[in-house]
């Protein structure tokens, strides 16, 4: 009938149901259904007693989409830094810009198989609780020392982020960072209405009496930080630091985010999570399993203690209700095999390997991280380092500038440069093609 | 080492690295690594020069949180009403109240198959577009009549909804709903720090005099309507309703969150979606895989024109960043296979049968929808909804109350009852569990 419509002109009268119902061997309700659909879409008309008729063709306008400029305002959801880390680079390109592990270190066959088999188990497309299932929150639990029933499965460590800076703090408030800190969570802040406040970080980790000080400034009860190899600096919190900010975060009556993120792709051995030394529920422990396994692998978990988790619990619901469930089974499984113990170890030998390469090659002294996928190199003053980054992508060679991961003016130009991406020579490669474009 | 030191008595003096080497066959990096673990948690010190030691053990005092009660602040987030929804039953009860298909309905072998393919596929695990895959973006498009760049795939509906929400309109803003409507987009809303201004909706659907009313009143520049066989209320809006809504929210210069849920849930054949009657870009459909297939398949499109699109992709990166590739990859095959146009032709039939055996079971006059899940039943004024909701449960029937659909007060109790999750005889029974409950 379509055709008909099309070839015919308004007003011209179309087959009648009893000629549609012999041409096209069908029942009289089929025929009636398919043009009562026609009619609702405005392609004919129907006139009682005479018959169906194709419909006058309205020309449509040309689309005016700028009332859509009032109506949304200013941007306060900016995710353009975030997506740039995202972006697939062009396929020769040298990668010293990503968030992820490269295809050639994820534990595809391992995770093919789990899911495979997830997706087949009885009941595996039916709800789970949205909390997540019980085994896998068992692990995070033990990987924490935690209480499985302080566990929240979510898809992905960025999600577990967007959940604690809703559920943790109303729109408008301040939220304290590191300087530099990790891009995604400066955007996931702003989206919600959350207003930064910057606190500078050196090789020891975010500066205590700074903390202190922001804190009481901005009246802010929330602070976000990745106290093992922070993203993009580095640096891991030292022990006298540890103590210093978990008793800062306490005498404000703030909640501390523990970005976790890069636990398991680890060099030297990490200290433990701060969640283990604050019983009364100040720290909420974000962990993931993308950063370790692949991209596509979205599994992270939230744990917090006391009325915070029933609050994180509410706001993950009203986000996505809950995790797929074959997903979740999958991941539980991958933890539990031997491949993944393996696949930790070898990325541990891997990762150092290319850190090292990576280090050399840069030459001039570098702090050298313990862990993490990243070196985090200053540039001589006066550089601009968006301007480096642009003109490496240009010599086939991806940067991430280090402006993006500061809320507030960074105190010189800075490169974040991947070092898990890419094997040793290639890493070398890389760095003498940057070293021309590095000169003020 | 852990034992011995479980073993032990503060200030005891520990095994020497060298006895620890010959007692775990371990090289004396390995050694040093495992004491310089414990040192860091604590719970053993190091005496440069004399060994290492038992740490004094503190007894942890008593966790206390109840400083979060003013970190936390009065409750924004409340996802009381959605998990309520989300709550499993109890195995032998009869369940007249769920978002879902049964089991039975779902079109698991299918899925299962077109998961476990995906998750072995090469690059599987790889990241993907945050907008989505090209072909499963191309599959909503054509099923909207709108071009696949303006498709954002997203962790079903729920998410999709949040999305909007969050993207077009600013914390604090209000938002117009239907009164009835989706208690999930009532809680994503708030969550949002949005203010709901309800309008009513009869059996033609929202009314559009009263809608212009309320955007004038509350200078609204976002509404959210399911304009086809809403939840709760089931009703569809009339074609000249659907013009008129159009028309309005044009006028008002505002957003037009078309929540399209229950289309593949169709008894009779639903009008087009609101979207193709809109070329300026009012209209943001949003559409999902869920309710048609089943709980764990969580993929859906937010579809939209104009600047509103950059900004909901916005609002989709920071949040989750993007969709798992093999989920994806697995809702794609199931759309294209003929396994699916048959199950969505077998859930039409047996939907039908459900509704009619339950509204005859019901035997008070009641409104008919033409699709989605649900009848929505006036109970004589006077008796509490909640009161009978929870009688029924005692008495194992899961039924809704109609009171958390309403944004306002809802002009008398209403029970909402799920028909697509039992089959008629059990749907017999239920009602006839329930009848004594429904006296005043």
């Amino acid at each position: 009938m379509e055709a008909e419509v099309a070839a015919g002109s308004p007003g011209d009268r179309l087959s009648s149901v009893r000629e549609l119902m012999a041409r096209h061997q069908a029942g009289p309700a089929t025929v009636q259904r398919a043009i009562a659909a026609l009619v609702a879409r405005g392609v004919v008309e129907a006139r009682p007693g005479r018959g169906t008729f194709v419909a006058p063709r309205v020309a449509p306008a040309a689309a005016d989409t700028s009332w859509q400029t009032v109506a949304l305002g200013a941007r306060a959801i900016d995710a353009d830094a975030l997506e740039t880390l995202l972006r697939p680079p062009a396929e020769d390109a040298f990668v010293l810009s990503s968030g992820y592990l490269p295809a050639d270190l994820q534990p595809t066959a391992a995770l093919g198989a789990a899911l495979a088999r997830a997706a087949r188990r009885p009941g595996a497309w039916d709800r789970v609780p949205p909390e997540g299932i019980a085994p896998l929150r068992a692990y995070f639990a033990a990987e924490v020392g935690a209480a499985p029933g302080e566990v929240l499965i979510c898809p992905g460590g960025q999600a577990g982020l967007a959940a604690c800076l809703r559920g943790l703090a109303a729109p408008g408030a301040p939220v304290v960072v590191e300087a530099p800190t990790y891009l995604g969570a400066l955007a996931a802040a702003r989206a919600q209405g959350l207003v930064p406040v910057p606190v500078p970080a050196d090789e020891r980790g975010i500066r205590p009496d700074l903390l202190a000080d922001a804190l009481e400034r901005s009246g802010a009860r929330l602070v976000y930080l990745q106290p093992v190899f922070a993203n993009p600096h580095g640096a891991t919190l030292d022990n006298a630091r540890r103590a210093a900010v978990l008793e800062v975060v306490r005498a404000a009556g703030a909640f501390l985010i523990e970005d976790d993120a890069f636990r398991e792709l680890a060099i030297a051995t990490a200290p433990p999570p701060l969640f283990g030394e604050d019983p009364d529920g100040h720290v909420v422990h974000v962990r993931s399993l993308t950063k370790p396994a692949a991209p596509g692998l979205r599994i992270s978990a939230v744990i917090a203690r006391g009325p915070a988790l029933a609050r994180l619990r509410a706001a993950r619901i009203v986000e996505d209700l809950y995790v797929p469930g074959p997903m979740q089974e999958a991941a539980l499984e991958l933890v539990g095999t031997p491949a993944w113990r393996a696949h930790l170890r070898r990325l541990r030998r891997v990762l150092r390997e290319r850190r090292d390469a990576l280090a050399t090659a840069w030459g001039q002294p570098v702090r050298l991280p313990q862990g993490g996928m990243n070196l985090w190199v200053a540039l001589e003053p006066g550089i601009d380092d968006r301007d480096v980054a642009q003109r490496a992508a240009a010599a086939g060679v991806i940067v991430s500038p280090g402006r993006p991961f500061f809320a507030g003016e960074p105190p010189g130009p800075f490169l974040r440069l991947t070092y898990a991406s890419e094997p040793p020579d290639r890493l070398a490669t890389a760095v003498e093609r940057l070293r021309p474009l590095l000169k003020p």
